[in-house]
């Protein structure tokens, strides 16, 4: 059983926003990533995607934050207590975050994206490049989530 | 600049499969993902949903290998080399996995699920409940991609 294994990562670069508080979480907002310089060169090719998925390190969730379990979705009274695997909270054992975007450019260490809902100073992870490997046909989601979203443009749904 | 950070993670649980070496990559393996029994209550209405992010610990990658800075995709020598942000190699600084799963059912803290191109006893780092803010519209790859996925069912492409 391999629960006792520590996994120590170091951040590949971070985030760079004027975006606060909840202006962050409008998909329309414009950052920028800084990457380790020494790493540029894992950028090589990555302009090829239109889009990208980010993993970024949620540091300002709490050690007593991470014990949480269960959570109404977006904190909100009237949508079901759900397990934190059902749900995007950023209170969860491991706050890594994951984030569709769109990549606007790069130039040198600094990718500009759009639709990255972290804070400025967020440690980044990960880039992976978006391919139709990451698309599911047909996909279910709860009806708690329509209603979550129901006054939003809803992409494919 | 908060790049000497050190993250700490510690997974919520590991994978279980009888799928080996290359096995793993075929897109009909079931396999099951074990979640440590403190952690269960966070899976409730997980199966609301049909898919699932799987994010784990590629723990075989060496600390050498976490410096490679580009690749052939897939190993292929015919395809150019390209940064590893701009690949789904497994070979990359912070060894993350990224996969979509389908959610076949849950049994206390036994998730099965197919689709996972993760070897046994993967550590797991968390699960995430797949949604329509996770699909790009008009989403673009590289030509290589297309080459290298040619001979397979295409989904949305």
């Amino acid at each position: 059983m391999p629960f006792q294994e520590k996994i120590v990562l170091n951040p590949i670069g971070y985030v760079k926003t004027k975006a606060e508080g909840d202006e962050v979480k409008d998909e329309s907002t414009v950052s920028q990533i800084v990457i380790r310089d020494e790493l540029v060169e894992g950028l090589s090719g990555i302009t090829g995607f239109s889009h990208l998925f980010v993993l970024f390190y949620l540091n300002q969730v709490t050690s007593e934050q991470r014990k949480t379990l269960k959570v109404h979705p977006r904190g909100r009274q009237n949508m079901p207590l759900t397990g934190v695997f059902a749900a995007r909270t950023m209170l969860r054992p491991n706050p890594i975050g994951l984030t569709l975007v769109e990549l606007v450019k790069v130039e040198g260490n600094v990718l500009t994206v759009r639709g990255l809902d972290a804070y400025d100073a967020t440690p980044v992870l990960d880039l992976k490049p978006y391919d139709f490997w990451d698309m599911a046909e047909n996909a279910k989601v709860p009806d708690w989530w329509k209603k979550l979203n129901s006054g939003k443009p809803q992409k494919l749904l």
